[in-house]
């Protein structure tokens, strides 16, 4: 397919990649800045704009890869006509596009992307939307083309799924952060947790995670736990947090 | 070596078969409870017993691999002579083996065990401590047998260590297991987050969590945040739990 990409961040960094890696045609890049709009447009060796009224007209689909925010700014800025327009977003509806668009829906993949670490698309969930049966097909087709885990999710569900996905990368991303920086206060190097975060992440992925916990507060061990908290004197925010979610812990395990 | 191993739980199991698939012989298990006593001597074929005055006086080291809580009534009910005896504990000191033994010293994988679920040891840090270089030596040589990743850690590194190891996996599994009630809630299965659950964790490996933090907390998007209190309306827990590590995120990155 001919893509045009509206957006040169962290995903469309990404996804770019990854559709031209699979034969399409990435036509054009659109970004706000041109710096980041030409850093894109030359690892896909297509031309850039930072000009919306300049969009090409002749792709299949404009996929609308930017902040939640723009994303309205940025459809009101220019006419679609009949152009199949996406957006990537966990928690913006589809609704949003019908303004504007004629044909639309909705191309989230489920992953957590930075510029500089590649992803792998094989196995990301693509979460997909249309407004017609018609343009459900292109989407999935073409999300095929990238992965094999293509997932019909609607907006609400889309919702609920970049929430969870808040606690189990985001929030768990920062814990891993509270863990390097606790080691570090002590001169230990963050390696000596590398196993530890995989082992983990592997045994949620092989059993479900809620039937799994280990640690202190799932065996109500307030020996360690009040031993931990002592540690946590001088941080009385990670104190705080540690009894918190201990207590959620031996909440759910009792 | 010959090992008599002291307890029947997550740890002792799995280091048990462990050391057993590297030519060491398991002289006998001992643990509180007939049933468990058996359930490890059977897989480890070795004899077993629960009565602590019926150990074997002919092993060559002695791992006390109980919850913390039992470690001092085990060491108080035998008479150690001159054994080698190590805990496996993270956050008991190695002090305590002095009152009850002449050799010690602490074995502790730094590893999440569940008994069901085999862990490959090879990667696993395993952290000592001696009361002698002698004692060290046979440490040393023991977990090189089974690991390739080895660290002298003093008693205080190794509380600190368990204390990170309590926010880097037993609260990261917790926040897996709110996603998954979360997604349960919508009729969403658990499956769709396991991808990212793995990016998540294989990122931190590859660079450090702290320097890269992704999501809306992260941008400081305070419209998606807000979408998502919403959504959170009826768990005021989570809510509450949400705006405190959004807070500490925001506050992080700034």
């Amino acid at each position: 397919m001919r893509v045009c990409l509206i957006g040169a961040g962290n995903l469309a960094t990404q996804l770019g990649m990854a559709l031209s890696e699979k034969g399409h045609h990435i036509v054009q890049v659109w970004s706000r800045t041109a710096q980041s709009a030409t850093n894109l447009s030359s690892k896909l060796n297509c031309p850039s704009t930072t000009d919306l009224s300049a969009l090409v007209s002749e792709a299949d689909i404009y996929i609308v890869a930017v902040s939640d925010k723009a994303i309205e700014a940025i459809l009101a800025k220019h006419s679609w006509g009949n152009a199949l327009v996406v957006h990537t977003s966990g928690s913006t509806p589809m609704d949003i596009l019908s303004r504007y668009c004629t044909n639309f829906g909705v191309f989230y993949p489920f992953q957590t992307f930075t510029i500089a670490k590649k992803v792998v698309f094989d196995e990301v969930p693509i979460c997909i939307e249309a407004n017609t049966p018609q343009n459900l097909e292109i989407l999935t087709n073409l999300a095929q083309s990238i992965s094999r885990n293509i997932k019909l999710i609607d907006s609400g569900q889309r919702q609920q799924i970049h929430l969870a996905a808040v606690f189990a990368c985001n929030f768990v991303n920062h814990f891993y952060a509270i863990g390097e920086a606790l080691l570090q206060e002590k001169g230990i190097e963050f390696d000596i947790l590398k196993p530890l975060i995989l082992e983990t992440a592997a045994k949620a992925v092989a059993q479900s995670p809620g039937n799994s916990q280990t640690g202190p507060a799932s065996r109500n061990d307030q020996d360690i736990m009040n031993k931990h908290l002592a540690l946590l004197e001088n941080h009385p925010d990670l104190k705080a947090l540690y009894e918190t979610i201990s207590e959620r812990i031996i909440h759910t395990i009792k």
